[in-house]
């Protein structure tokens, strides 16, 4: 490698001559003085220089003797630098990269993401987002969980049917998966607790803040559940894992973007859905985005918390695998997980007897055909199982308070944008 | 959760009454006694049962007294049992998954894989695959790589054009993505190393036993080294580090497959391309497979090391975005990392000023506006960098012996294969 400190190191090396490396973040020229800002991968130094700088996004090497500065970005800075330029850019970037706030429209940073991108903000969501499927995966480790890789590319359009893609398959016509639903559930008959991160696609035809056409989906399916109270219980230690990985592996990401995380109780409080339709005063089978805002607030209100689950979904809004609640068939073992005014989460315990899909299928007009590689492991013994799916960009839009999706992804795709 | 103890844990419980569940992995009925074996997802257990058995892939629960059992898979078993049965099967699995060996054809294995793949064996695989991925990533994440998630669906298949797959993007043409390549060079401009764990997807047309339609690409990309020496020495930390998770991890699935674990020199040797040439006889500008072959037995008895880079390929047979060698610039920095007898690895140094991708495109005859998106990162400045991927399945075929990369993928995806 290059020979260099970072950053982040400089306070080890007080009195020594070193050499960093990075790009220019800043170049200011004052009076008598001037200033070369560079900035790694582990936060900015400051070289006390003369004469002529390189320009912003020049990737610089930068020899000094360390000393304290107590204007300098972490405490320390270089003097006496001698610069030597590795690369230099063609133009000026499109926006200022050194401004503490993103002084551009969406639309402006997603068109130039492979150098807006290096805004330390718009970095920093993004760290938050990797410590965040960091932290999924090493909790579902723990609790015995095998990771998967599943087909991406299927041959039927059968779980919700609408807003799928389609593909030339070799000749045939295929779809993109909008998720791993049916393999993970196949995978909990083979390791009993899976796990996969991993790309889903939706032919969203509506551009909202909220949805993309590929997102990454952080899906865990579980054998030997009693019912769904016991795959809410793993979720709540997801989620608590994910926050402890954040705060652990981006702590300097939180600070940049001001975030406050949230506390989660031993026990997310629940409510059934019926209790939240006489909360939202609603009617309807379903929880409207206003409803779900509401009862988030009531939540932190009623019970001091941020989560608060949503169990007991009508069976007519929950797709056909959903196992329905014993005691009461018209609603579903299924639930919701909303978080900071949005639903975040959606599981729920699934059906496991081969019979039971046979009936549910024909329930909803539908016959087995389309489903045949599906219901193979129904048909050889399944212990009762659940899941659940989270989004890893609605979570770090929720975390970050990102006001749209887009900003917590690098590259999005949407119903207008396929690049860069 | 279902209250039990698992099959690895009876030791902890000797003369205790517990309760176990699983699968029935076998049944059988002796003249004067009979036996049920319950797999759960570490391992099996013996109950010493008497009267009617469930039949195999039924889904139980087991109460009994746990006793020494010189016989018994683990060395201990249930007397006296209590047998609850939780879920039925419809009809006998499609091949003993009892028995020792696979005794099914891979078609019959590949058709059936959602119950195949419960067989110790196969499930094996795809515990070392898991294994390795965790490897992976926990060696970059310590060497301070940062994980990505880019899009699998591009506007051009700039790439390399062939064997890509075509789709409907709201009414526009669209590809999938055949690697993370362009981005993640992109993100090493602003991580400055990362890595993605995710599918990328091939149209291959050849139906052999060492390709797929979709395959798990471990891909990885480094700013700030010398050349491409620099790449190859993270990539050795790292094929050390999923060799070193595996042992952790998997050893169970190690001992079921007898796999023997390659040793990772501090070191691994490497010869140039041209000198490989003159080994193998070979005037052509490339290795064939025989040639590969032939070379990772001479590293084996001239090194005593299953790995061998082979660097400096010529620039003629590397994609345009290669770096050339300064000294031979018809020679490349760029390598391929040989593993038994096999290419595991492709990577090498990249070009990383705007004016080389320009004048590396006019060379081959293209211009600059199919790749926009992708050049983006080059007028912005960009260190000197270099990266590398690994196809999952091949890493794990070579490690186990496996004779097809189809036996090393759960749901693998084929010119002819779109289901299960």
């Amino acid at each position: 490698m290059i020979s260099r400190v970072m950053s982040a190191e400089l306070a080890e090396h007080v009195g020594r001559r070193v050499t960093i490396a990075g790009w220019v973040h800043r170049r200011r020229r004052l009076k008598s003085v001037s200033f070369l800002v560079v900035r790694d991968r582990t936060g900015l130094t400051q070289a006390v220089a003369a004469g002529d700088l390189p320009p912003e996004e020049s990737v610089v090497q930068v020899s000094g003797t360390v000393a304290a500065g107590a204007q300098a970005p972490g405490g320390y800075e270089l003097v006496s630098p001698e610069v030597e330029v590795l690369a230099e850019p063609c133009v000026p970037p499109p926006l200022d990269l050194y401004r503490p706030v993103v002084q551009a429209a969406l639309p402006t940073v997603l068109d130039h993401a492979p150098v807006a991108l290096r805004h330390p903000l718009l970095r920093a969501g993004l760290e938050i987002s990797a410590a965040s499927a960091a932290g999924f995966r090493e909790t579902l480790d723990r609790l015995g969980f095998t990771e998967i890789h599943t087909p991406k590319i299927v041959g039927s359009a059968t779980e919700s049917g609408a807003n799928v893609f389609g593909l030339d398959y070799f000749g045939r016509p295929a779809y993109l998966a909008q998720s791993p639903q049916f393999y993970k559930q196949a995978m909990a008959g083979v390791f009993e607790r899976v796990y996969e991160v991993g790309p889903v696609f939706r032919a969203e035809p509506h551009d909202t803040a909220r949805h993309l056409a590929q997102y990454t989906s952080l899906d865990a399916e579980l054998g030997f559940v009693r019912d769904h109270r016991d795959v809410m219980a793993v979720l709540r230690e997801v989620v608590a894992g994910m926050l402890a990985s954040v705060r652990r592996r981006a702590p300097a990401a939180l600070g940049l973007l001001d975030v406050t995380l949230p506390e989660v109780p031993a026990e997310i409080p629940a409510i059934h859905f019926t209790e939240a339709q006489r909360l939202t005063s609603s009617g309807e089978p379903d929880l409207s985005p206003a409803q779900e805002r509401w009862l988030s607030e009531w939540a932190r209100r009623e019970h001091g918390c941020e989560f608060l689950f949503v169990t007991g979904y009508p069976m007519s809004k929950r797709p056909f695998y959903t196992h329905p609640d014993p005691a009461r068939p018209g609603y579903s073992n299924g639930f919701d997980l909303l978080f900071r005014g949005m639903e975040l989460v959606t599981g729920g315990q699934r059906l496991h007897r081969h019979e039971d899909y046979v009936r549910a299928l024909a329930e909803r007009g539908e016959g087995t055909a389309a489903y045949e590689g599906y219901l193979q492991a129904f048909r050889y013994g399944m212990p009762p199982h659940g899941g659940f799916a989270m989004g890893l960009e609605r979570w770090t839009a929720r975390l970050t308070g990102a006001a749209n999706v887009r900003q917590t992804t690098a590259f999005p795709r949407d119903l207008h944008r396929l690049s860069p």
